[in-house]
């Protein structure tokens, strides 16, 4: 079956306080998108980010203040790039503080809990559009060996965040080796393509998804520490 | 403008000396799938290399000997766990050498130069199928700090794999921090929502994707060792 990828477009301007379920049902109406039972609505970190308050001056302290106090762990620094892990476990630029569409002299920083925020979204949708959906919010990552980045889940709601294929068998009846994969990961990746940075689209559709599997937030996308190969002294024997 | 994203079923079992081109071609055709101008042919690692003669048997020496022959850095070992930096540069787990969906006893390694096998490909597709498609080759990585694998882009022909935003502005005028989008890895995880492992579907169509900008290959999002921050030693400050 097909996926289609529809962005949604004529979201306003986004404040703190703003109630971001209604604001986004309103504008799939006007937009003529009528959403079904399975769809994904995906929306940026930042416009969630911007609703729940998560938006502070950059002024007096410096946008290099915010990030620190955003940071539980530096993971590596080069000159002015800290690659930051953050409270909720993400490995990520600047520990997800970041200065773009949130107008001048402000810093948006993420969500306290998106799966949370996913999930207050989702129950939003059943109750105004009466359709059972998932929520995927995204955020943009960079990554430790490839240039460019693509768009990952940071929280989300109603769907397998991870799919468990361990065990299922491939085309020719052997075992799969690969076994778990980044649903929600491939979701959000997949809405970069229309929801691009600089056209102001921070929501989209995403419409024919299959998935099995028990419900699991974009949180149990995070590595442990445990499982943590680049993670000095813990274990995981590195060689450079 | 919307994106589709539509698996291309029915393609047969792929063996080596096949010419995968005029095989993906008919397959579209058999499912009444019209290659447009600007269609994005994706096909996986797996059917490129069995094509290729990629495929080699596991005995006498071992998975963990043509890991080791596919292998230019061993980047982080743990048990059986090796990630490797292959000799396109590629991070990634065993250097990509992969036993399934090959056939008992079998290991696919990546192909030789996925770039050109994309563009072979593209060739092809403008020849028999007369229109101008983009190619893009993936594969299933895992990333460092995050479960779960997503397809990435390990050869692309026909389209900007990175598209750089910088000097461009958001929709509030500030000029963008995020800069550089990987345009082929997102097209790839995309992919990976209509073409499941176990379901025998090696390719898919994605259309309706919009990018400007040079064309540039898959090998293009490789980061070069200057910019690798995790690479002990050589100018990144780590700091666990």
């Amino acid at each position: 079956m097909n996926v289609e990828l529809i962005p949604i477009p004529g979201v306003p301007e986004i404040r703190p306080g703003d109630d971001l379920g209604p604001i986004l049902t309103d504008a799939t109406r006007k937009a003529g998108i009528a959403l079904r039972d399975g769809d994904v609505i995906v929306v940026t970190q930042k416009v969630v980010s911007k609703a729940e308050g998560r938006v502070v001056s950059e002024e007096p302290d410096g946008k290099a203040a915010w990030v620190a106090r955003e940071t539980r762990r530096v993971v590596a620094r080069r000159d002015d790039l800290v690659i930051a892990e953050t409270r909720h476990g993400f490995v990520c630029a600047n520990a997800g503080v970041d200065a773009s569409n949130v107008g001048g002299g402000m810093l948006a920083l993420l969500p306290e809990d998106p799966d949370a925020s996913a999930e207050r979204l989702r129950a939003t949708f059943a109750e105004l559009a009466g359709v059972g959906v998932a929520v995927v919010i995204t955020d943009t990552f960079g990554r430790a060996w490839r240039r460019g980045l693509v768009n990952v889940a940071i929280g989300a709601a109603g769907l397998p965040s991870l799919v468990d294929l361990r065990g299922t068998t491939d085309a020719s009846g052997r075992t799969l080796e690969v076994t778990v994969v980044a649903l929600a990961d491939e979701i959000a990746a997949a809405t970069g393509l229309v929801m691009g940075k600089a056209e102001g689209v921070p929501a989209a559709v995403v419409r024919g998804v299959r998935s099995e599997g028990p419900l699991l937030p974009a949180s149990a996308i995070v590595r442990p520490p445990e499982e943590d190969l680049f993670r000095i002294g813990q274990g995981g024997e590195r060689a450079t």
